[in-house]
């Protein structure tokens, strides 16, 4: 069908949520050159990658160290040169990078280098145009005020006969900036490189957020986001496309690499306008000005979204297959006692490497209940997982022959006999060591400094132990829905939780039942509620007393001894900064 | 003498550089309360306290929580009151402690419920003025944009016939703000309330700024720091007072809780003036409006500067006694393996808590040299220690039985052997575990995790090896200026340094000379050299690349497996946080 006068526009964007490393910068600027090969061949005129995939995302302090800085404007050229060289030189590609503002002068408390969180676009083999991200979190998993010097540039391009503006992830979400210069600036389509870590439900959130950005910018907006664990964060893709009305255009997968392609009708530029923009400027360059020949559009992509469990389940997946990996680790180690934490670690871990990777090692002691080992025994079958037994009877005799500990002393010497035990075995295998620990028994202080807290990484920190079991209730009913095998034993989500450092001991004889816990650390922990609000929301005083002394305790215990991971309290947040000072304690009212 | 026209105004100040507790709000007011009244027996007019006194510092995510907000506010009025009843009310007391914005409404990413870092002038039973401040620091140690919200205020309030402005610590190190504006302002005087952390050579540089600050201020500069170990931190003191000329006037001593009384002579206020102060609005309080009759002058007290060695070792004495004090423990144990580190942690902790609340434990394996035992031995005669002996062949052996390690992780058994005893007897008699490894090593990964990293302090974190030697030989060299006993036995100081986990084994089979090392460490980690600058710096290109990639290994371990204390690589500074993933190295040019 030819063009006719009053038909908008048209315009085939490609969204290439990917998974970079941080500071791998040869293999990123890689995976954008064959992304954006893969979305050229289907017809994409600008393709868009997310926020600092050239260095990975976040970098922390290598933002700061003048080779890096160097290495990654050089990688953006490059990137530039080999896109023309492949042909690719009449499509344009929007990247995130780390640049260095050349303007700013050295001064006490800016960042060294004026290091920035740009992106540029490409096109011809060389830079369209580029722009700094304006407004710098820092609050949450964010630092930004730490590592870069903020920009106060919209670039709008103008592609195919269509205005379009470009910004970076915290400038959607702060009012103000560039999204409301977009808005001025009179754009049909808004274009935002995000790096947005997973929360629980935050794609809702993230949703409505584009929907009413879309409606203030008066414009189409499409957002691409990085997939992938990296360090601490979990990344979970779901770039999307959403029309100035709030119609979802097109949404890619959760948790997976994809090049989501999409028509969108734009409406044809107008002549440019003068701005009033506050403390942002406008920059234009025309890339080309004529519309395209238009075409028939392909149907709307829409992709499913997980249910609750699913979700938190991929997120978890992700976040350890990628550890290991950009880590250079290719298998891991852990503890199996039987109960459900480390068996649900073991489930996750195979699903995410490969049963044949994990060393499931079961370590009893005088303590220990038959059916600890027999539900060990039971998960390695299931799953398949490597699996041995090293009794620690021995090893703790020795030390009890020189020490003669008793009470906690003793139980926590069990503890720490496991934990130099899988250390040994991951120095001699080359392994890394999974803790098992949930974030109800961290949280709580339920856990052994250097025993049962070991680990290079700990899958269930930011997991309470009712999402636990959940979790593994999901997981095994995942399995029997596909026919497999469940993979955790139903007597590890059944019977009563113990540590088994003791006669009979359990869970229960030191902390209140978990649902009533999780319930009480989330308004504590997450909320931020004091002792007071607590009890005027119902909990037993007796118990806020008990649990908030343990949480403090825990708290202080964790910054004066860190474990073996480091423990997040917020969900896959940063971690809580109380001083190790235990001088402050909210009282409940008397 | 009586006061006679052309004659300026005098006034006594007193600076109360005071060792705070974070948390403890009751505890900190009563010990400004104690010192104000100490000030005002000696005759002092305006007494100043050091940033957020009534607090602590720093706070961290307490600034966040609701309770402790309303708890600082709270104490302030408190204080105010009690002052008036004891009969101070005619002094003014200026402290600092957390406010919050009332007029600030909640933004994302704005610190939940506004907290200011803020200051009060207290005068009659009431807050005759307050302000908050206004440059917050957000780099090394500092993380002021996460918690606080800036003031923009400057307050100036006329005292016994003088102008004088009040700021906080960052007000003075940024160029602008409400020092720029105190000169606008015509004041006599300008007090600044500190919370300033030790560093290297710091007092140097703060002398500097403050005669700058006075010269452009055009006014007296009364500079109050804290004092005292906290978390991470050291606060040395060093209030100060230095003329507009340049002169200092007075000066306290370092690392040690003092009053510092100094008389004055002023300017005598002029009338207010409309000011030009940029986005800092002046705020004036008249309390008295005529000068003081005068009185004969007290001489200059200028305290005597520590030398360099002893300055670092009053440093690293404060930090642990601080440490050990405000976390509610009495007794520290370490390992004492005859080497020159634990040697020296020893003497710095019986300086710091006594003799007879250090418990050195000698834990000899299959490899350990005679000397081992003799020196550690040797050690605890001399510094009069508690001392005991655990052999750890058969916890070894116990292991080797089940594990059958061998090299490197044979290695490493033998170090977490040791922290689980260390941990045990911890855990069984109530002490701090203090680690013993130094900068250097730590740097470049020579030590293990879980193992001669356990600990919950760790004294020489930010001490070179290269200083290790300096501080025990100056530690020995000073016991016999003062006839005592040397604590560190000079075969720890001469012989080689040594591992002693394989026959035979030399840290020199593994490192360079360390003289080589501790320079290359501070030029890649502390100067940001990058590995071309190092070599173009001289040092053999075989050998950066080498170390880098120790030290690189190492950080990337730390994150990984964060040893038993938090690693700072900076002196007495913020832990690097370089990424997990070990995807960037700098590469030597070829």
């Amino acid at each position: 069908m030819p063009p006719t006068l009053n038909r908008m526009p048209q315009l085939r964007l490609a969204l290439c949520q990917v998974n970079a490393t941080v500071g791998a910068i040869a293999d990123n600027t890689d995976l954008v050159l064959a992304r954006a090969r893969e979305a050229a061949a289907a017809g994409a005129r600008l393709v868009a990658f997310p926020e600092m995939v050239l260095t990975g995302y976040p970098v922390e302090d290598l933002a700061l160290r003048r080779s890096f800085q160097r290495a990654s404007r050089e990688a953006l050229d490059g990137l530039a040169q080999r896109l023309l060289d492949d042909g690719l030189g009449e499509v344009a590609v929007v990247v995130g990078y780390l640049d260095i503002d050349e303007r700013a002068r050295p001064k006490l408390g800016r960042p060294a280098g004026s290091p920035e969180n740009a992106l540029a676009v490409l096109h011809g083999g060389r830079v369209a145009i580029r722009s700094a991200k304006h407004h710098l979190p820092n609050y949450g998993v964010f630092d930004e005020y730490r590592y870069f010097v903020p920009g106060n540039v919209l670039p709008v391009v103008r592609l195919h006969g269509v205005d379009i503006a470009f910004a970076i992830c915290e400038d959607l979400w702060q009012d103000g900036g560039p999204v409301a210069a977009a808005r001025g600036a009179n754009v049909g389509l808004l274009v935002v490189l995000n790096g947005s870590p997973y929360e629980l439900n935050k794609d809702d959130t993230r949703l409505e957020l584009c929907a009413r950005r879309a409606a203030e910018a008066g414009a189409t907006l499409a957002y691409v986001n990085l997939v992938g664990g990296q360090d601490e964060l979990v990344f979970d893709g779901d770039s999307l496309v959403v029309s100035p009305t709030g119609q979802t255009l097109a949404r890619a997968p959760q948790f997976e690499e994809a090049v989501l392609v999409v028509d969108v009708d734009l409406p044809a530029a107008g002549d440019p306008v003068d701005l009033d923009a506050g403390d942002v400027t406008v920059e234009r360059v025309v890339i080309s000005a004529d519309p395209l020949p238009a075409w028939e559009v392909d149907e709307i992509a829409v992709g499913p979204r997980l249910a609750s469990e699913a979700e938190v389940y991929a997120a978890l997946v992700t976040g350890l297959r990628d550890y290991v990996r950009k880590n250079g680790f290719r298998s891991v180690i852990l503890g199996l006692s039987g109960g459900i934490d480390s068996a649900l670690v073991a489930a996750i871990a195979c699903d995410a490497i490969g049963a044949a990777n994990v060393h499931g090692v079961s370590m009893p002691s005088a303590y220990s209940s038959d059916h600890s080992r027999s539900d060990a025994d039971d998960l390695a079958a299931r799953t398949g997982c490597q699996f041995r037994t090293v009794p620690i009877a021995p090893m703790v005799d020795a030390f009890q022959d020189a020490l003669k500990l008793s009470g906690l002393a003793e139980e926590n010497l069990q503890a720490r006999v496991r934990g130099v035990t899988l250390m040994g075995l991951s120095n001699a295998e080359g392994h890394l060591v999974l803790a098992t620990g949930n974030k109800s028994e961290l949280a709580a202080g339920y856990s052994t400094i250097y025993g049962d807290a070991v680990g290079g990484y700990a899958p269930l920190k930011d997991v309470p132990k009712t999402m636990v079991w959940k979790l593994s209730e999901w997981r095994n009913a995942e399995a029997e829905r596909r026919g497999e095998t469940p993979p955790i034993p139903p007597n590890s989500i059944t019977k009563p939780p113990s540590a088994e450092l003791r006669p009979g001991q359990l869970d229960s004889d030191s902390l209140p039942d978990y649902a009533v816990l999780d319930d009480l650390l989330d308004d504590y922990i997450e909320q931020d509620a004091s002792a007071a609000d607590l009890v005027a929301a119902g909990f037993d005083q007796e118990l806020v007393e008990k649990i908030l002394r343990l949480v403090d305790i825990a708290e202080y215990k964790r910054r004066q001894y860190p474990p073996g991971t480091k423990i997040s309290l917020r969900a896959f947040g940063r971690d809580r900064r109380l001083p190790i000072t235990n001088g402050w304690r909210e009282r409940v009212p008397e």
